[in-house]
């Protein structure tokens, strides 16, 4: 069975996700839709692209992933396919879909400009059930991604932040992602945690605190460094919410550093 | 595959949608089952109704739609099937069911009365798991509409709000569903205002806005009538929340007016 | 088409679903995934016991139930997958599978420690993914019980409240589950209530109420003990919210009587 997934901001309140997955149905009856998320934050472009990058790389080969977090609808920005590794990834070309497909880029990347794919009459507010929706319908139905469009050299990518070491060594980090647990994902890899002697993480404020495998290593209500799911140090606060509790958010720094011997 | 359609006010948080899916899956086992949505406000018909008509026909030929926002459970209401240009509709009879069955009215209706259909424990409050669901697994399952009980000549319909016309080539109009975004969707037609010189929207407190093809079309903050993905002018603000930010609701009134020239 | 069940402290705003669905999708292609839900009180093993006892039942043979609220997940606690009736059922060994598989106990039980089903690299936080998905994929593609691990002679079970007999002819039960419209699900049976002339439910303080059939039985505001589609008696308030107006938990004590004749 063919899998289409769906990460969007749209909500599930109404029947926006209903009426993309009416148009998948209709067009590629025997695909099988798969909600990644309909709750990224509106128009969060980072928080999308992370989510999809720490799901797709679970999903089979053949996966088509539709993605939709698009402030620029409407605008000039440009509707994308891209196959990558055996999958397709299909979105607006604003980098949501960049972080997922990862620094070796795409195998091949076409425009969806085609007008015998995209709906007839297609609002200028909704195009992820006009444009994307179809699209993707037509890919999971084993329509060629040629068809959609014309070719692409190269698509818009965010810049994963970098990490940056210091002379006494330290790394400087940032945080990436704050899940709803309160968890604060950041950028500085459980690898290289592991890897240093009693590591610990400071963050501006003065807040410290060691890096250890599980949530519960450290006393309820305290903060702990958490090795976490995505191959990712995670800022937490064993049964609590560390990223309001320290007002901490996507771009806030961090530093690892080996503890003092 | 055959498509069940789902829109309910029963949440997410219980295992209530749950239950329902089990039993369209023991009775229709190669039935695939779509969410539209199951936040619908508590009881709330009419916006159950406006979001039924604004995915169903999306939906492939075949497809059951069954929705569930039914405050009259375990009343004399009636619970009703209905086959409408080639799709099916199940539902409770209080007008739920009728928008998107428009005005043109079903094929044929049928009473879900027949026991050999419905769970043999029938509960006085959920009659979604034991009525709607085997009726809709039922037609899902290739089974006759006629079997599920006795035909009826008609059922209940809400009404859809009557735009009119005023001497001076205004449209008096209303808001008929609020989305998660705050926009108002109204019973204007796009193409009504597009046809309009330089039309603009008047709420009753004063304010105006201009008609336009994109939230952006007004710097952030501002209002704007926006021609919207389902055909209906919606009154927003952009980056904003309109809806509460105005006060207005389902059947708050507007005026449509061609421009001073 | 063979179905796995999700019932989860997840949440759907992150990816955690997602990927779980991917897992199921890469080793079970066949299968189709249905949410239970994923909105369980963070770490209520008792709240996931209850929903998934109250779905389970509705699905067919051969469907595998999978359960994740984990408070435990890192620490000793055992995964578990266990045949009961026909169905399987996976998740971790703190009792939120025993209520659904119930006082007959399972069939077979069987530790989930096999590295060849497991995910090569198994954080230490989302086991969800890393162990239990894959289980439940095995079991979806028609793989072996046995094969998951090691057998087990028994499983942790939570103690279903006993309800208590008076000598004046009243039982004393307590409050399981409260649903989203605050409704509180208790252990006394609707059949119970039904034998008695005139029942009557007090709560400690001091509040009663008949014993219903329909939450529209009282006037609009007032109490009343519904006869639930559970099977179980539902405090309720007529379009009211019964559990936060009367500050009821799961674990608040009730009494149903006999009226005075």
């Amino acid at each position: 069975m063919q899998i289409v997934t769906l990460t969007t901001d749209f909500g599930i309140s109404d029947w926006f996700v209903g009426s993309l997955k009416g148009i998948i149905a209709s067009n590629a009856p025997n695909a099988q839709v798969v909600d990644i998320t309909h709750r990224i934050p509106h128009h969060d472009v980072k928080a999308g692209a992370f989510a999809l990058m720490a799901a797709a790389k679970y999903f089979p080969e053949g996966t088509v992933h539709m993605a939709v977090i698009d402030p620029g609808v409407g605008s000039e920005r440009s509707a994308i396919a891209a196959s990558v590794r055996g999958q397709y990834f299909v979105g607006p070309d604003n980098g949501l879909l960049s972080w997922a497909i990862g620094p070796a880029g795409a195998d091949e990347i076409f425009q969806i400009d085609n007008p015998e794919i995209i709906l007839e009459e297609t609002s200028t507010t909704f195009h992820g059930r006009d444009i994307f929706a179809p699209a993707a319908a037509h890919l999971a139905a084993g329509g060629e991604i040629a068809k959609l469009g014309s070719r692409r050299a190269d698509m818009i990518a965010l810049l994963w932040p970098p990490v940056m070491s210091c002379t006494d060594g330290s790394l400087k980090g940032a945080v990436v992602y704050i899940d709803r647990f309160g968890n604060a994902i950041t950028n500085l890899e459980n690898v290289v945690a592991r890897a240093m002697l009693t590591p610990r993480v400071h963050l501006d404020d003065g807040n410290w605190m060691t890096v250890a495998d599980y949530y519960q290593s450290v006393p309820e209500g305290e903060l702990v460094a958490v090795c976490g799911s995505t191959g990712y140090l995670e800022i937490a606060r064993n049964s609590g919410n560390a990223a309001e509790s320290l007002g901490i958010r996507p771009g806030s720094e961090l530093l690892l550093s080996p503890g003092k011997q």
